[in-house]
């Protein structure tokens, strides 16, 4: 089983990139257990086997990994990246290579995907993805497209399904008149599609077994797509796995929210007021690491409950208005809209430094910031800039609004993705092997595969589990090996 | 409306006793700010005028300011404790004589518990809370029992179902060879009251609008007898609230479990080797709390999800055999059987603490104990026993392997049960004002009343809330008051 | 070699609280391996033989332990408490009845100290302590006082000064006219003694070959002596080991200070508003304590290094007046006087609680509390007192504004005394072996001693040392067993 | 006045550089506002009008401030760094350029130093520090070099005094046969001296009015000479101020070395085994940062105090041996020699991460490990290697076992430096202003200085200072304005 790098880019097939590649991919092949167990498990029997899947996911160092796990259990894949600044070429071109590090190993992974992507390179990259024409020529087969997809924020989805609409209407719309850059050449990419066939995506639709979905975003999207009744075929939520969820968004921020700060400004964190917007799993994480740094944290919540526990926690919990002048620090961890707005920068102390860790990006009101009539942008350092506002003091803004823990630092540790790709994986698997287990609509991965997860990851931290006897199994209603809890468990 | 209190035992209806409990109602009033808050909030309109609730749960001054709110909203109470040890006398005394502090106060409640009930006499009072017919003779009324039930431990709701069931057969089963003393005792209330009436709990039964439940234990009951379809009237599942669960389990124990470590053993927490069997919500909290008197916390799981959030924790996990000869302090969290044995006792280090704050009586085995040939069993002080064993070390065992933050502290402090029982008063409400939306079955709170439990603990910490802009509502597709959350959020 | 109890009061020499105290040691003694190790290492040399030691010092039960390893060196002992109200009396009656529990053991000690004593039976028991002529009859010695004082806060050391100046004049001088009951009684006592001898204690000066001091009042004191040229014989001032001050004030603290609070209100210290007085190593150990409780803890200082510590430990630094109507509990910490002024209580929440775990009892402004018109003082249990102020509000007082550690709950646990007591024991080896080292003055242990007190202490708590290699040490220049530290270092 | 700069190497003389380092000073000046307000309070007075200092120490940007401060003050600077690699060349040349950033302002200072220094440049570049006959000759003065050193390590403090030892000898001894190549550097440098001049530094040493000296190792050459009697002027002791060492060890390591261990590997460090060697200031904050990242924190310790404290602390405290086989990190805080020797790097798990951050570079074998059969080097990046074993596993080496904190991160934050230099500044204005007061020896600095660093770092922390009252600081026997402590008192 051969996969088709042929016609990746020639900018993603760099040998020397790709050595520095697979250099990483070692190291981080050691801190994600989960994946490797994953393959030591399933070595033999190949569970996708016959899988033809179309990766959207940000290209970095671990989802190599990812790939070259779905590879090592039988799949076939090809790749996009899903935002046009998170890949790591080096990652990308040592995916290319392949573990044996030649320009067409036969376990080379075709991967469209660089650093800096227009808006339209990006469509097109996605659209690659789809296209599976030269592997089903390459094994004499009649499908054209894959049989699965993994994706992140669910762009590749979309692309489906809009395909499949336009198709079905004959006609890819205009743009309507205020349309976004990033629609427009959504737009064009399926044009381009519809002029070269009809019903290319209505058969790529048709082929399509289902989609696992990384993000809360991607997850909101299918929700919708399933209450309107319009969704194609079924999908996996990843994301709500605990695995996932209570992982990546708690201890991958405790983890990425201060190095982001380090890298950025370098500024001692101790004795500062940081301010945490948001007591969700990202503002615990957040909180709790800065508090373990020595800074004294403030809190804001809406929700009531997560005000209480933040309260509970010993957290000052207060309105950003009440405390703004004494914030050294502030941290977005909401996933909502305009949480520090152009009034607040305005009267928060000079240099002080806004950043945000939360879902989206515009939780800081940077447009706001950038049309206030006399401010100067200064750059300390690629996405370390200085705001010098009309009142004479400045502001420090990291990655320009966006996601600081990505822009100034690396994301989530390996160890962190390897609970969310190990749900990838088993979520494949299950929507490749147990089909019927999953009519079209929106599923969550069983309990069990939740604590499988969480199993295959213990080894690695020396953590010894307790084994349940007989007797007590029985006590409490659950099998010796579980799942051990209701899934209205809260952990 | 007078309740009638003539018919309480004499032992609660003290006079000193009583005095000395209103101060203590006034100063836990202080601290059960929603509880307050709901009496602020009714006063006017009385939703509870017409309610008839038989109260089981245990008497404490807590719940003394819990009966005055259900009385301050307008419903008529009568009392019993759900244990045989944990009524606090003074505070049964005051709940008799009400806020006025004459001995027939109109709003004093008939209450039927005392510290050191036995098994016959518990039963007893338990029927006494279901017996309001004098209560009917003074309206004039034809009803004989209650309309609500607030229980805990679901012991009210079994003795009406029993009764049914065995008023439908028309005999009471003799107790079966090995039945404990408790059963019998549970089955000779039920004949003496099968000779009084052929139809007694049957109509009780039948007056009932449905129970508000508050632990685990009960729940599972109930979900038990909904699950064969013989649960006989609707019932609010309230310990699963969020401002139940995660607060009483977590916080609540975070507070008293030190506290009945330190009033049994004045022991140095500080650089000792405790162990916490079990990190759910209450491992949680006692692995918190140790840590933060500098313990030294080892934690066991059988869960592997909850292992990994020990480990990311920061905590040690493993397995109790392993590090048996390094523990000076066992609490056992887990709601389990036997999770120390015997054999793990013998290897305790001489003079190891040996405690439970889990759900259940079992979780050390503590007949295993006493059986064990050789050893001897030395009281230090009241609920503080040295068992000297055969091979030459003792074990401290608090509570005699009960749970030892109720039986040598004075359990969760008011604030955490100020949270459980706003849920309880919101969850009679809503049977007795909206009983058509509770169809026979068990059910959680909507959202949005925790939220409102919370949001009324809150100007109590200081807590400043943030509000939603319409916008930032719209944004995330909440309503700008709540609910904020999908049921399945995990805080 | 018998010590002679037979004068020791009646109440003292009590059967029943014996055997209670017995039990209570053996359990004591687990918890201060320090004093146990000490006994094994010197059972052999009995350092202590001919050594006669008059104690001061709170008549604990950790005290007793201290008191048996004193005999168990060799020594003879008597004793007196420190403090009128600080006595344990089965503590000092199992002292007293010795390990064999029987009335006249020979390793029986003399005690003169019970629970509630007067101003005038304190100092008579201060006196009896330094009178061995019973000892001296039974022994045909032609001593009459001790050889060595252990003192706690110098009221032994100050008798036997006071005694030999008047001796010298010739006379006791009049109380002045503002002078306390406490001074009187204390004049009075001298009084009695110079009646009955004109040389007593000037005989019992020059026996004594030194004393041992025990807090930061008794060295406060004796520094004074000594800059004035008027101490009679060489001190040891034991406050100031690292494994004293470091250990008893803070990690003692951060033990007692929170059992001081639960077991006087039962209130949840988790998310409330804690504000801490002065943040030295007993305000450190308070605010640890309260975080790891969940308190939000604001503190306040006057040194400014102090106070930088503060805000790098992450809290919040302020003034009290600045944030007095946040506060839920107030602690003071400081060692100074009136902290808290009645102004500040009258700025307080309701019912906020007000306490104090400093050196003094005049943190607290009690007297100007007291004497403010229209206050009403409620007890609400012993040492918990509400004060209802005309303000309309109230504040909880705890132990009157004296140590709520002691007074609320059981002062510092059994392993910090017995670092501090394992240094009072190789202090009076120190004098009684190698006096010569010790001129008049004012000196500390030796840190190699100090050193040895913390690895007496390591056992128990399962901590292995590493040990420095022959090139390690030359590298650092120190001995292989120490002492590791110059006398400047900080810890 | 006007510092030459003109004979400043071209490679520090860099504009463009010099632009970016002005940025990076701004941002820098913000975070040390203990120099700023001293530049503040002496504007005026310029109280080192007239001194000519030589500085060696880091050249990075916060010395940079530092330097600006002493101009600032009135002194004349030349500035060579400590370290061949620590030098930050963009701060080297804003410094020449001067705060106006033109090439000769006549407030820039010459600076003879550059990142990656020979050892022969290294040693040319201190002389030229001491060398100020060009000043001299801009000023027609009689003067050669500098009044006063400011000194890091004691590399220019050598210097001078081995210059002056070997001008009384008449001449530079060979080097002993195994002499380092830094040494040979060293006495090739005092024989060009020595042919130039027979009395320079004779004449240089007469000159100085003293040195103040930064470290541990510096403080420690300089008690060596004046026990020896060989110590040619006084020195002030800055290391031991206790807004020093208890500040830049702890705080600043409990920043820097979880910064070092992210930027070095990205690996998650919740959920890992990290063994910190040493509990002094810098294992205390290195072991509160892994914590406050969630890790499992194992402390090694060969001085029982400090093993004490981290068990208090609730650290397990074992032997490397014990536990080397489940250390997934590695970091050294002792200051001692081959704390990890090639020994245990055999014995640890595949990839663990081996790393130093105490203040010499041989904590770590280096040597052993390099020299040991069949071992493999890789770099992995920059400061990063994986070092293959011959038993099939692999370390990974952060920094080649130099201070990872600075060779992988950024060192020490600004904030925490301005702690030490602030220091600096204020004991070179004493030995400058108050020379009667400092003779021949080691002084450290008065207290009130050490409290007024404290004090000017405390408003841009928001800390409020609590004021004494007369009654409270007469109670205390204090000033109200400080000192506040005795010099014993440990902090």
């Amino acid at each position: 089983m051969t996969q088709v790098t042929t016609a990746v880019p020639f900018k993603v097939r760099d040998l020397t990139l790709a050595a520095a590649g697979r250099h990483q991919l070692r190291l981080a092949e050691h801190e994600m257990p989960g994946l490797m167990a994953l393959r030591a498990e399933y070595a033999a029997t190949q569970p996708l086997a016959g899988a033809r899947i179309a990766g959207s996911l940000h290209m970095t160092v671990q989802t190599a990994v990812l790939i070259e796990t779905l590879v090592a259990l039988g799949a076939r894949v090809r790749w996009a990246s899903c935002n046009i600044f998170s890949t790591q070429d080096e990652a990308a071109a040592a995916v290319v290579v392949g573990p044996n590090g030649t320009p067409d190993d036969p376990q080379g992974v075709p991967v469209f995907a660089w650093k800096g992507e227009t808006l339209d390179e990006y469509w097109w990259c996605a659209d690659r993805v789809l296209d599976w024409s030269a592997e089903a020529g390459a094994a004499g087969a009649d499908w054209i497209g894959p049989n699965l997809i993994l994706d992140d924020g669910g762009d590749a989805t979309l692309l489906v399904h809009l395909g499949h609409e336009y198709e079905g209407a004959g006609a890819v719309p205009e743009a309507p008149a205020g349309a976004s850059a990033e629609h427009r050449a959504l737009l064009a990419t399926l044009s381009r599609s519809l002029e070269a066939s009809a019903d290319r995506f209505t058969r790529i639709a048709a082929e399509l077994i289902g989609v696992t979905e990384e993000t809360t975003t991607g997850v909101h999207r299918l929700h919708e797509r399933a209450d309107r009744g319009t969704l194609l075929f079924p999908a996996i939520n990843v994301n709500d796995a605990v695995t996932k969820s209570k992982f990546d968004n708690k201890y991958g921020i405790r983890h990425s929210a201060i190095d982001g700060l380090n890298r950025a400004t370098d500024v001692l964190i101790g004795g500062k007021v940081a301010f945490v917007a948001g007591y969700g799993d990202v503002g615990k994480g957040a909180a709790e690491a800065l508090r373990g740094q020595g800074a004294r944290v403030i809190v804001s919540e809406v929700d009531p409950i997560n005000a209480l526990q933040a309260a509970m926690d010993g957290f000052q919990v207060a309105r950003l208005e009440q405390v703004i002048g004494e914030i050294d620090i502030f941290i977005s961890c909401t996933g909502n809209t305009r949480v520090l707005g152009v009034e607040h920068m305005l009267g928060l102390k000079h240099l002080a430094i806004v950043s945000n860790v939360g879902h989206f990006d515009d939780e800081i009101d940077m447009a706001g910031l950038e049309a206030l009539p006399g401010v100067t942008k200064v750059e300390i350092k690629p996405q370390v800039h200085e705001y010098r506002l009309p009142n004479g003091r400045s502001v420090l803004v990291l990655s320009e609004g966006r996601l600081m823990n990505l822009g100034n630092a690396t994301g989530h540790p390996s160890f962190v993705m390897s609970n969310s790709f190990t749900n990838q994986v088993l979520a494949q698997i299950e929507l490749f092997t147990r089909a019927d287990a999953y009519p079209i609509g929106v599923h969550t991965l069983p309990k069990i595969l939740d604590e499988k997860v969480a199993r295959l990851h213990l080894p690695a931290l020396g953590v010894e589990l307790t084994e349940l006897t007989a007797e007590q199994a029985a006590y409490i209603g659950v099998p010796v090996e579980g799942p051990y809890k209701r899934d209205t468990y809260r952990y």
